[in-house]
């Protein structure tokens, strides 16, 4: 027999280099941060080539309970929007540089294991058709990779969880760009787009700063709303674990952050996903002059294997037609509402309610394809509802619903909501 | 042994209930038309729950040759698309119910394996940005579900065959509202929406009719470029083979008719798609008072098992941002053409051509989603290009694209192409 | 405006190298062959690296009818098993090359649309358990890619169709060694291997031949029952049109030889697939010294994007012990009929006959996997039973079947059938 | 605005019922055991209808450490196999009922983020062929869903982690038939089956048991190593999060275990998975006399949406004939070999040892299907290496493998194996 040493070598420890407490408000805790600004001194080093945790809050940063209550909806401050991780420097990245992000894994907190979507007037896409959203709060619990609500009856279904957010920081430059087209716009619309301006109330830095450094990050800081160029809020469901992203660098050392943790969403993600803190995995590598090699615009991605794939799928298309049957000239938002409302419409034939269609389309595996763009004047966009998500039979059948089937679904749970006749104390936003 | 009397069966004879000849122009054909109109007669009658045949001129009625030269492509007369075979009456459907179509197969002709793809500039939703899109046609041979084109070098994939257009004739209503609203759109964007107005020039009824009535339907009679309510030239990939089409019904006997026949395109697809003349063999049932029923405003459709599966693909992003940096409300189609130029621009970098790079978004199985509508101001498409369909390696890499990979490419069959700067004989539309 | 001379240019003109005729006795018919042997001239030369097509006959060379009676099946020759198209010879082949043939597609005739399937005592593997399986034919119709059999209710599928028989000339030196090879397993199992061996009755070779070469090859081929080394009657399931089979070459030129089609079969394929006449499209290339390249001992192959996916699947297991409960040492061929006998008794729950359940096990897209080979003395294999191809749920629940779901199946068409206590008066076979 | 009461609600605190160390030796914890008796007592109870999780041990009970050195292997102690935990007990089952078994999450400890494969004489399935096996280790380290091995270069894949054992306790009854029909089996093959029988050294408990019922439980326990018909090490790969389990009840109360948890196998897993220590997450509901509903014979399980899949394959088939040219009567075993014979032959040819071909053939998403089972006298088996999962291209190719690029495999890091001339010190077994 022969004899040998051992050489102990622990192969795989993966640091975390932020972690947070899912129960405590984001405002209290270190290194999490809710603006972006390249000022924004980062936190920790990234291991290039390694993998590394972070645990990221949920985006509203623990303001929303697991209670069967809306309330704590109705006074969401979506000025603090999204509560980031970091920021972090990868060692070696220059502006030009891409970074490829492996999504190794997204979990949610062991003792911690649910989320909650949201619904409430001024907040989603699909906000309104001469109805008003009721503010409601739907808590999904996760069963491993499972998920279903006590809010939401005769559905469950395996998630693709996600970072909502992966961003790098952007340059002074490119951080006046953003503010500057986006307050053009909302001077252009007189409000109505919506944007979300650099606003000192609800900026936080989770860590010692000189007076004069977070004073000028709260006020110049750009807002986390909307996905952009260097990434940021684009929600991209698809990137779940096993998934790649590519990002630009634009400041040296890229100063990434990651937040805004989902455990599902749909593609189109018309109000939130299913929201929850969670624990990210990363591994990063440069791409050195990558924006020109890449000939990046905005961000890339690499699609995973271990995307859950749901085969069957019920199909709504939208065009874009308003309900006033007024030709757009290929309004792609309009297409893709008109395929939401109408799948709403066909979900509430069964019984659910309004928001809990809402939801449903909002958190479950949804796919949404841009179906044809060349036919002018109509977009067409279609959302794909997978049939066996439900306990039930949602396919079009030559005798229709019996009121057995829809009681079935009415007298289940209800969803804790609220009416507020469209004034929400704290403004919308998301 | 037993003794048995042999009843002879022939259980499935499927009908052809319109012929054509790919090799002839569309306006010497029968029981084809060009036009929407509840008043042309039905050249057959569906067989309800059996299946039947129809074959089907490619969209241009064989204006396109099977050569190396974009002459034809110039000179397309964009007027008489599409050319479609139909309407069939289908007994019993009356206004307010639903036809479920059971796409059962889409193939071409035997004799007939290639199909062909047009960028000019006008005809679809990616050209200019500056530049020029030049007139080009490629031809796609067809080799049994794969297709490969002489020019578009390095590249081959499985198809999914598919109608563009299955529809349902308007009534006189709502053939007023369409024609309405599209005219009103004309005038309000001062004729830049490019929307088809009823025209008769092109207009063509491949059947002895009254000449008052067909002098009606010609000046009537809505354009079938964009798709509506009634599905028409909808353009949905996924509608292969094994899947299923729902369609509202506006008059007594529903005047259904396909054609447009496409080997493959793309989700989105935005130029034309491998347009072919094809042979659709069809399945259709009534569900009574569907409309009601389903809630439905515009088709739906279900998904089929037998559609290729492309796991991974690199995804391409774009947002609601135009390229001088301004910020739009949502613009969902510039989000899409930002998505669509960054992938251009990508392929480009391996040695495609701009054209090359446009059909390949146009014509391969390319997947666009609708990533995030919530996100305020920004709307995100992304779209995800198989990587197997190519014979070299597509992905982002450390060391960028050798001289040599270009080379390739480049140095691969060139596709035939004319500069008309920006001036088409015939016009554009599609 | 340009102008250009146009060059005609036909692209793909697929040559078919044999046609036949589906409704003629394959006795009657050219270019068709019946047995495995060097010296039957070819018919045809393949044009490497181009695409043809091959007509083939259903295994049977036509000896089925499209009707409700059985009769035929029980007169089934089976001595004249399989009825090939070919031999075709690839120009430059050598010994030791590999043949890389691409199946670019597969697809019944269009006026002959319709297949079958056999069960007959002795035929199949789950022959008997005990019980007598009688002989049956069920008739299943083409619908595009969906097949349904008025024979088996309730149940309706996309097909994969695939060629069942894909095989290379062996040598004289090969060929010997699989009659010696499988005449010793036919004495040592006392002919309960039920081996074919060589037998002049039933063999053919449809072209002029000397008589001495004819009578050599009648006496010497090899029966095409069993897939071997050179590929024959493999049966791969996924051998599906967009795949790649690789097959070894033995003799100069190769003599390809094609036919079996299928127009689906499950994975084990327990008893026949649904036999069809169908049209095979192929594109052959040569690798060099393949045999040595890539190690080969028998047939290799590249999966298919286009393969239909059933994603949802009830899965049985079989363990290697036998219905007396005795231990065997991981018999592979149990393990795969326990598996298969527990998912048919599963299948008569619901009200299907026996007979109807073995042949929705043999004729389904079922997925068949070893699934662990190391625990011994168990070899395990599994069988997994795509739940969407029913119209009715299948999934096992707390409450059972009720009567009324089985009477449905039950009063559902019944099985072409004949009892013939195990005597088939022309011998069984595959 | 309303005013709510906070009825604080955790849904979702999911229980562990066993908790173990994964560092410390097995026989060292508690509620460990590592053979089937009825009569071990139940170590607490499933909340059935309710989520609960499981801490499992790797299958060896912690004897394989993380290191460069294969010593661990050679003294293995494979007569403790496997280190189960449990029993759990399940209110209100009966003899005669189902468990449906939901898999709701696998996943490994988080600070224990690896696993190891094992190849060793007498081991596996795929031994010998004339060539004897070392004894190796690989370690396997886990970034999220994604493995790789310093140990076996240039590959990775996503895993699809699951317990390879789940199982029920038998009656006194069946498990006196388990030990009869395997000792019968033991002295008709003279040992060369390499049954486990029954055996006190290598038994646990890790409860507090009178004496004598310790002794019967250690002297009449049935091994663990084979599946059988209570579910135990069936091994299911597939079996992964969102799948669900059927086993039978054999005794009040069920007796469930669970353990041996894999981060990833094969289908037919020929020598070990990826073994780990891993957390269980599951969810139990009773079917009342499903034995006889189900039709029961071994265990049933149902596919998950959310198994990873890798859809471009390369297969290998094989036959059942031995390598010495005699024809088996459909030996399954002997196709399954022939086939990863082949396959392993290939990875040869680019480098990789003997060992790590056979290592990658145990432990990747390997998919292996049973191709037919009717030509008599050949069994065939395919065997499909996904080409994603490793960074070169391993598909057939006309010019060759260059020896750059076998270069680079080789000279990649090397597996830590020892030569020990088919003797282990502790014997064979798994």
């Amino acid at each position: 027999m022969p004899v040998a040493t051992k050489l102990k070598r622990t192969s795989n420890e993966i640091p975390t280099l932020v972690s947070v407490d899912p129960t405590q408000p984001g405002e209290t805790q270190a290194n999490i941060h809710t603006r972006w600004h390249p000022e924004i001194p980062c936190v920790a080093t990234i291991p290039v080539g390694q993998p590394f945790r972070v645990e990221c809050l949920d985006y509203s940063g623990s303001q929303v309970h697991n209670d069967d209550n809306a309330d704590d909806i109705v006074h969401l401050d979506h000025d603090s929007d999204h509560h980031l991780s970091g920021p972090f420097s990868v060692p070696g990245a220059q502006p030009g540089d891409v970074l490829e992000i492996e999504v190794l894994d997204v979990q949610p907190f062991q003792d911690h294991n649910w989320g909650y979507c949201v619904t409430a007037p001024g907040l989603g896409s699909l906000d309104d058709e001469g109805k008003e959203t009721k503010v409601t709060k739907s808590i999904w619990d996760f069963f491993g990779n499972e998920t279903s609500s006590r809010h939401v009856p005769h559905v469950s279904f395996q998630g693709r969880p996600h970072a909502g957010v992966l961003g790098t920081a952007p340059s002074h430059e490119i951080l006046e760009q953003w503010v500057k087209r986006e307050s053009e716009l909302e001077v252009a619309t007189s409000g109505k787009a919506g944007c979300s301006l650099p606003k000192s109330r609800g900026a936080y830095v989770g860590q010692d700063l000189p007076d004069g450094l977070r004073e000028k990050i709260y006020r110049e800081g750009a807002r986390t709303s909307p996905g952009r160029e260097h990434g940021g809020n684009i929600d991209i469901g698809l990137a779940t674990r096993g998934s790649k992203v590519y990002l630009p660098v634009y400041i040296p050392g890229a100063s990434l952050s990651v937040g805004d943790t989902h455990f599902c969403q749909s593609d189109g993600e018309p109000t939130t996903a299913i929201e929850m803190a969670g624990i990210v995995t990363l591994r990063v590598n440069i791409i050195p002059q990558g924006i020109h090699q890449l000939r990046m615009r905005s961000p890339m991605y690499r699609t995973s294997p271990s995307e859950p794939i749901y085969r069957d799928k019920l199909c709504f298309t939208g065009l874009s037609v308003d309900r006033d049957g007024n030709q757009t000239n290929q309004d792609g938002l309009l297409a893709y509402r008109n395929a939401a409302f109408q799948a709403m419409e066909y979900l509430e034939s069964f019984g659910y309610s309004r928001e809990q269609a809402y939801i449903l389309l909002s958190a479950a595996p949804i796919e949404s394809r841009v179906v044809a763009t060349a036919n002018r004047p109509n977009f067409v966009v279609s959302l794909g509802i997978p049939t066996e998500i439900f306990d039930f039979d949602i396919l079009p059948r030559k005798d229709g619903i019996s009121d057995e089937e829809k009681r079935k679904v009415i007298q289940g749970p209800a969803l804790p909501s609220i009416k507020v006749n469209g004034e929400m104390p704290n403004g919308n936003g998301h």
